[in-house]
C-alpha cells in the first residue's frame, strides 16, 4: 500500500483511528434533556449547546431565563479573536441582566461520576470527564471545575469575580486554560462547532482594515430546545463518558497501537484533545 | 466600572491583555522571505504560510517545486475534521510526487536561537520558539522538533515514516501533540487562519448527511509569494521570538498581573496558546 494510490481510502481509516477512533466496543449514548439544551441559529447554520446546570446552576438558570425572553435574538458577536474566543451579548441599552456570583468550581460529592484522563496535566493535578464535560480536579483541595477546552461556553465578566451577567463567549482555539477556575464555564457545543468557527472575526492585525460593526455576526435566534417545535428540533445524543466503552477508548487512545504510530508518542492525553462524540437521532416519542 | 456599561469598551482592553497583550516594549518584527512564503487562495480568502526550510529542508524544497509546477491548483480539501485537521492533495491520477524521508526532528547547533517557554510540558521536556515556530526540545537527546500547534502545516503520510510526498494538512483545533516527532511539520500559517477555519468540513457525525465531494473546498491557486506580482503580494512581518521584547511578553503572560486575574492561574504557559503576532506591511522597495 503506497500513499500515492491510497490516500483517499486511508482517509476513512485515519478518521477512525485518530479522531473518532471508533473501536471494538459499541459507543454508549445519552439523550440530551431538551430543557437544558440550546439551539442557536446563526446566518451560517445551527449550533446546539448542552448547558451544565449541575456545575453552574445560577448561570444556567439566568441564561435560560434570558433566552426565554428573547434577550439574545439579534445580539452580535462583537469580540471574535481567531484562535481564542467568540463573544456576544446585548448592546449597552439592552444590557439589563443582573450580575451573578461566580460559579467557577464546585466541591464534588463522594459518588460523583468522574472518568479520569490524565494526572499532572500542565494546569491541573488531574483531568477527566463528567457527563461529557472536560473537568479539572484537585483531590487535595477537593475541588472540581470545567475546563476551557475548545467549544466551551462561559460567561464574560469585568475585573470583579462576581460581575458576569449575560455576555458570553465560546472558546474557538487552543484551550486558554489559564482562564480555568476564574471564569464561569456553563455549557459546551455538542453540534455545529464548524458554524461557530464561521463567525466573523472582529479583531484584525496591524495593517489590516478594521472590521466595521455592521459586519459582526448576529445571533438570528437563541431558543431553548424544549421551546422549539418538535419537528424543527435537532435531537442530539452524546457519548457517555462514564461508560466502560469510553474508558476503553481512552486506553486505546493512550496506547496508539495502530501501525501508523511507527514510533509511539508519550503515553499522555490532553483532555481537550480527546473527542467526545455526538450523533443526531430522530425525535423520541416521549419528547 | 460595571460590566453593564463597559463591556464593549472592555473588549479592547481584554484583547490587549489576554491575547495580543501589547505591552510596554515595542514589538520587534522580521520581514518574511518571499522565496519561503506561500500564498494560498481559497474561495473564501487568502492564506499566507511561512515555510520552514531550516527544519524540514527536503519537504520544503519539494513543496516549493510542486507549487511552481501548479501541482496544487484545483486540489481539494478532502479530509477536513473539525477540531483536528484540514487535509488536501491531488487525486490519484495526478499524484506523482516522490516519497520523502521523514524530517520530524533535528539536532540543534550550539548557538541556535531558542526562546524557552515551558519546562515539563505534557508532551516535551522543554517547549519554546525558534523564528516564530513552536518547538519541542529534549536536552538529553539533543533533539528539537516542530510542534503540532493550531495553524501548522505538515505532510500527510501512510504507515511508513518515509511515505510523505505531497498531501498536506493544517491543524485546525486543539494541538494534536501526539503527532509531534512522527510527522514532518514544515510551515505555519502567518495570515488568514480564519480562512483556513472556513474550509468545508468533510467528516460528519452519525445521523448527518455525508458531504458530497462536489462540495469539498478547492485550492484556487497556490503560489510562492516571490512568483506573485509585487502589487498583489501580501507582505507579512512576524514577531521576533528571540527578541528581548518577546521574552518580556512571555514573562508578563506568565505573571498575569492585570486586575482581571483576581486569582492568579498556575504559572505555566502552553506554548500552543502563546500568540506570535503578524502584521501586514507595504512592499519593500528591495523586494
Amino acid at each position: 500500500m503506497t500513499i500515492k494510490n491510497s490516500l483517499y481510502k486511508l482517509t476513512l481509516v485515519l478518521v477512525a483511528l485518530l479522531f473518532s477512533h471508533a473501536g471494538l466496543a459499541k459507543t454508549q449514548w445519552r439523550h440530551l434533556d431538551a430543557n437544558n439544551t440550546v439551539l442557536m441559529t446563526l446566518p451560517y447554520g445551527k449550533v446546539v449547546i448542552e448547558l451544565a446546570p449541575n456545575f453552574a446552576p445560577n448561570h444556567v438558570a439566568q441564561f435560560k431565563k434570558l433566552i426565554k425572553k428573547g434577550y439574545y435574538n439579534g445580539n452580535k458577536f462583537y469580540r471574535v479573536i481567531d484562535g481564542f474566543v467568540a463573544q456576544a451579548g446585548p448592546d449597552e441599552r439592552h444590557d439589563t441582566a443582573p450580575e451573578l456570583a461566580i460559579e467557577s468550581e464546585w466541591t464534588p460529592t463522594a459518588n460523583w461520576s468522574f472518568t479520569p484522563v490524565q494526572k499532572n496535566d500542565l494546569f491541573a493535578p488531574q483531568t477527566g470527564f463528567v457527563d461529557g464535560f472536560p473537568v479539572g480536579y484537585s483531590k487535595q483541595e477537593n475541588k472540581a471545575w470545567l475546563l476551557h477546552c475548545p467549544g466551551m461556553l462561559a460567561m464574560a465578566r469585568g475585573n470583579s469575580a462576581d460581575s458576569g451577567s449575560s455576555h458570553f463567549y465560546f472558546t474557538i482555539g487552543q484551550a486558554p486554560r489559564y482562564l480555568d477556575r476564574i471564569m464561569t464555564v456553563f455549557g459546551r457545543v455538542v453540534y455545529g462547532m464548524n458554524t461557530i468557527q464561521a463567525i466573523k472575526r472582529t479583531a484584525t492585525i496591524e495593517g489590516e482594515t478594521p472590521v466595521s460593526a455592521q459586519f459582526f455576526t448576529p445571533i438570528v435566534t437563541m431558543q431553548l430546545m424544549s421551546d422549539v417545535p418538535v419537528k424543527e428540533r435537532i435531537n442530539i445524543e452524546v457519548e457517555q463518558t462514564n461508560s466502560h466503552e469510553f474508558k476503553e477508548k481512552l486506553a486505546r487512545r493512550l496506547a496508539r497501537k495502530s501501525a501508523f504510530f511507527y514510533k509511539k508518542p508519550p503515553q499522555v492525553l490532553d483532555v481537550c484533545q480527546v473527542p467526545v462524540l455526538s450523533r443526531i437521532v430522530k425525535a423520541k416519542a416521549i419528547d
